[in-house]
């Protein structure tokens, strides 16, 4: 059985971009199969009694996190932030695009995303923003939009969102290997994929 | 000027231990001076609306940090975790006998109390816990928890609290580099310890 990660990713997180940015090489160099699967964030903070992003229900970590940001984006050698606004963005859209997109898109598409949000500021909730990107995607259908709008996108969507609930998820990016093994944020990408060898050997 | 690192940290705060075992040798490693400064969180999160730890208040994020602590912990090679009841404990005498020390002996205190505390489920709280922890303290004085119940030292703590709070600190550990540049967990040790060295270059 060849070793395997799930990658939960929300597109208005912050330190899910940085995951999206590294998962795929470092996934490679360990050998470890990984599957995108984008969630909402919202609905999981609303359940816990939060209305927006606890990064703006509580300033001093709000001004950490993007202070921590772009430091940790200097470090991987990323291009400037440049924040959206509001933050957080409305991920929807985003998430029902890359829900109906063929796995194998996925990964460009969902960077694309970021990287428009993140350092151009773009509006990821506008249907252009979310248009251009696919005309760069390789394997994006071009009628990727209009299949966001399916009901079968949409249910898939709300289905993975109570699915990383369920699991255990309350925060992003998420990790679950292949027994059940939960690990929390970005930092931990490494542990995940070490830990998702070993389940194999 | 030899670069230097302030560490932030709580008694009750399980990420803080991992700090507390690993800071010495790290910066003992990159030449870096690191002054311990124990504080209360507890007043923090109250001004942020929160009545308990965040791994209380949100069970999920909870069941993962224990989780993550028995994996941190069997990595660094720990003693297995027995959890403090309650959690978190209250270590309001903890930090004053910490605050009362002499700043050498600050270090091997603080990490007996969390020993004893996360995996020996002692409780911190308790005189008689700490005078047993003081006892096996070189540089510790006889004298150690009555001077803790000194109104200068209730101060003294109540002042670096307020300190924290004014210098963005909202969890612990923190660090904060000669600079003032701030990192924030026990994840972010390694980089804080490069940023202090890079300072004085």
């Amino acid at each position: 059985m060849k070793p395997s990660l799930t990658f939960w990713y929300e597109f208005a997180s912050t330190y899910s971009w940085l995951a999206a940015e590294r998962i795929e090489v470092l996934a490679a160099q360990a050998g470890v199969d990984v599957t995108w699967r984008p969630f909402l964030l919202g609905p999981i903070f609303v359940a816990q009694g939060w209305t927006s992003s606890p990064f703006n229900l509580f300033p001093a970590k709000g001004r950490n996190m993007w202070r921590d940001m772009e430091r940790q984006r200097a470090h991987m050698g990323l291009p400037p932030i440049t924040r959206p606004n509001p933050f957080p963005q409305n991920s929807l859209l985003a998430a029902r695009v890359a829900t109906a997109l063929p796995a194998a898109a996925r990964p460009q598409f969902s960077r694309a995303v970021y990287r428009a949000q993140f350092t151009q500021g773009r509006t990821i909730a506008h249907r252009e923003v979310l248009s251009a990107i696919l005309g760069d995607v390789g394997d994006a259908p071009s009628d990727a939009l209009a299949a966001a709008e399916a009901a079968q996108t949409k249910n898939a969507l709300r289905a993975a969102t109570d699915q990383a609930q369920s699991l255990g998820i309350y925060g992003a990016p998420s990790f679950i290997t292949g027994s059940g093994e939960l690990f929390w944020g970005n930092d931990r990408l490494e542990q995940a994929l070490e830990w998702a060898k070993d389940e194999t050997i």
